[in-house]
């Protein structure tokens, strides 16, 4: 087997069922605040929802990932007392809508029966990692595809995932007991669902609006928008 | 409605079919080099793909990302030695494994029918936006779910997608016309493919291995295992 065909499978477009279905994920999946039942998670479905994330791509295969699944209720009551105290303080910085940033739900910690932080290992790989030398950042971009491939993997389970991500930074580090070289990327809280919202939440409740793609699509430079 | 009920819609897991096929997705995509066709991307399947990217979750709903179609061929010629400059020096960080990484292809910049850079506006949204008022790099993490979900559904179409992450930044903003609040997430390399490879292409060429989820996962805090 020469080098060029190492490995190499017929691949091609899916069925259209199955690409359907991908799309499915992708276009039904939603950031849950609400909508949780109490009833645990299978650990067999956990189990294929942390390989889902574990299946990403990761920069010079470095797999900076790690799952921290969190279950202890003091430590939960914890976490949730942090949200509320950095929620506080990011309520004040929107004066203007704060009736409104008021009524938004925005985490399920005590209710999702299950919260898992997701981190990345900035020293995964050694000094110098393949593709990562000349993008620092790269290692954090695969956690977040990570994190991703979990979400729709979650949507197809009918589970619910809510991405939490407001806490003062040194409360996080400090609760999960984070050494300095792990960035705590996404904070999830899972569980099932019986319904979702129809669209993003923060576009029903009025808090934002879909930017529509055609504004966002440029050609061979920045701002300039196609010929075609 | 009630706040508590506004646009909601039952949900609930796919049937398995679907289900497997999402699966199916996260875990056949692969970081594609050398296996691009010449044959051009229908415009309405490259605009699935965008759709696909700009259903990614986005914190505050602030969408932060554009799509630059890389088209020009001189355009792509700049680029391609861009790519090799940064890679020669890249090469020399792995001084024990040069042969090896000399071996590697790690770009598809000229083979590929299309390029897309996927980049984060820093000031989408505003000065406030909601659920990044405490962790400044979730705008960056949104753009790079979105990447994720182009990824996936490229593989439901049949189309390669391989991320290029060598290149000096001030070259890929300098060359793209990036002004200085505009990060460049991910350079794609994008086109159809009959086959992939069966692992990633590291692992089957001896330059990384998979990681044990087992070793990735911890409860309750760091670096604690989980008791069941």
């Amino acid at each position: 087997m020469s080098e060029d065909t190492v490995g190499l499978a017929p691949a091609g477009p899916f069925p259209p069922a199955e690409r359907a279905a991908v799309y499915r994920a992708i276009r039904e999946r939603r950031d849950v605040r609400g909508q949780f039942r109490p009833d645990p998670i299978d650990p067999a479905l956990l189990r294929r929802l942390l390989q889902a994330a574990h299946d990403g791509p990761s920069v010079g295969l470095s797999q900076p990932w790690n799952f921290i699944l969190l279950r202890d209720p003091a430590l939960r009551a914890r976490l949730h007392a942090a949200f509320q105290t950095a929620n506080a303080e990011a309520a004040a910085r929107f004066p203007d809508r704060a009736a409104l940033y008021s009524s938004l739900k925005l985490e399920g910690i005590l209710q999702a029966p299950l919260n898992l932080c997701i981190t990345c290992d900035r020293t995964r790989g050694g000094a110098h990692v393949l593709g990562r030398t000349h993008d620092p950042s790269t290692d954090l971009y695969s956690t977040a595809c990570a994190v991703q491939n979990l979400w729709l993997a979650a949507r197809a389970e009918g589970i619910g995932v809510g991405w939490v991500s407001i806490f003062r930074p040194e409360d996080l580090r400090s609760i999960l007991r984070l050494p300095d070289h792990v960035v705590p990327v996404a904070y999830l809280c899972l569980g099932h669902v019986r319904e979702l919202h129809t669209q993003p939440e923060l576009q029903a409740r009025g808090w934002g609006r879909r930017l529509p793609l055609d504004d966002l699509i440029f050609e061979d430079s920045w701002d300039s928008r196609p010929t075609a």
